[in-house]
């Protein structure tokens, strides 16, 4: 147990949005934002056991343990909650150095500018070598 | 027209979640995630053309100027958005120093230990005083 936050009082409420809180994925020393993701109370309560980032997939309808299969997981190094408990920030360190299954180190990779899309995050891997 | 950004051909794909996507307002400075909340079509466009974020609010149903009363908006000086087009990261200048309702510069102020909750972001002003 991790985070044995049962005994703290202060807890998402999952009921205000069918279920699942919003999860932003925030790199814990760079503060660079990796991902926004989705936690159910399943999803929860193993992050808490574990410290490693667990998620709810919405087009898979079931428990997602981040880099579960590839060891590129999250370890959660701190746990944030918003003024409606229905948001959370997860401060992480991402092994392997990219949360985006395109490669790169976030999701949030392109830009909007004035002038078109840029590539605002480094690729870390070539998704076709990783998922082949 | 601050963000003319229909030339791109890059834009959030509101059908998926059902006319809305997510936003993470982060503090274009220090990272600071500020807050999570939703737009429709009509608050990427009011973002767009104004350069002050807009959103749209659940609880109200309409579309939320922030801090359109209070002179507190969010100046924004980068949009990202992820792999899935469904969720924006607004890199925003936060005028007046708090994003949150209650005051605090973050409402992601309470960070969650095994020791307890800890309030981890700056109380900006007293919400007494400010929606009297």
């Amino acid at each position: 147990m991790k985070f044995p936050l049962t005994t703290t009082g202060v807890a998402p409420d999952f009921a205000k949005g069918g279920g699942l809180v919003a999860a932003i994925a925030q790199d814990a020393g760079t503060r660079e934002v990796l991902m926004l993701a989705w936690l159910n109370q399943e999803a929860w309560e193993r992050t808490l056991e574990t410290g490693e980032a667990h998620y709810y997939s919405r087009s898979r309808k079931s428990l997602w343990h981040k880099g579960g299969t590839s060891g590129h997981v999250q370890k959660v190094k701190g746990i944030r909650i918003d003024c409606d408990s229905d948001a959370l920030v997860l401060l992480v360190e991402q092994i392997g150095g990219a949360a985006c299954h395109e490669g790169f180190r976030s999701c949030f990779f392109r830009e909007l500018t004035k002038e078109g899309v840029t590539v605002c995050s480094p690729k870390v891997f070539d998704p076709r070598e990783v998922y082949p």
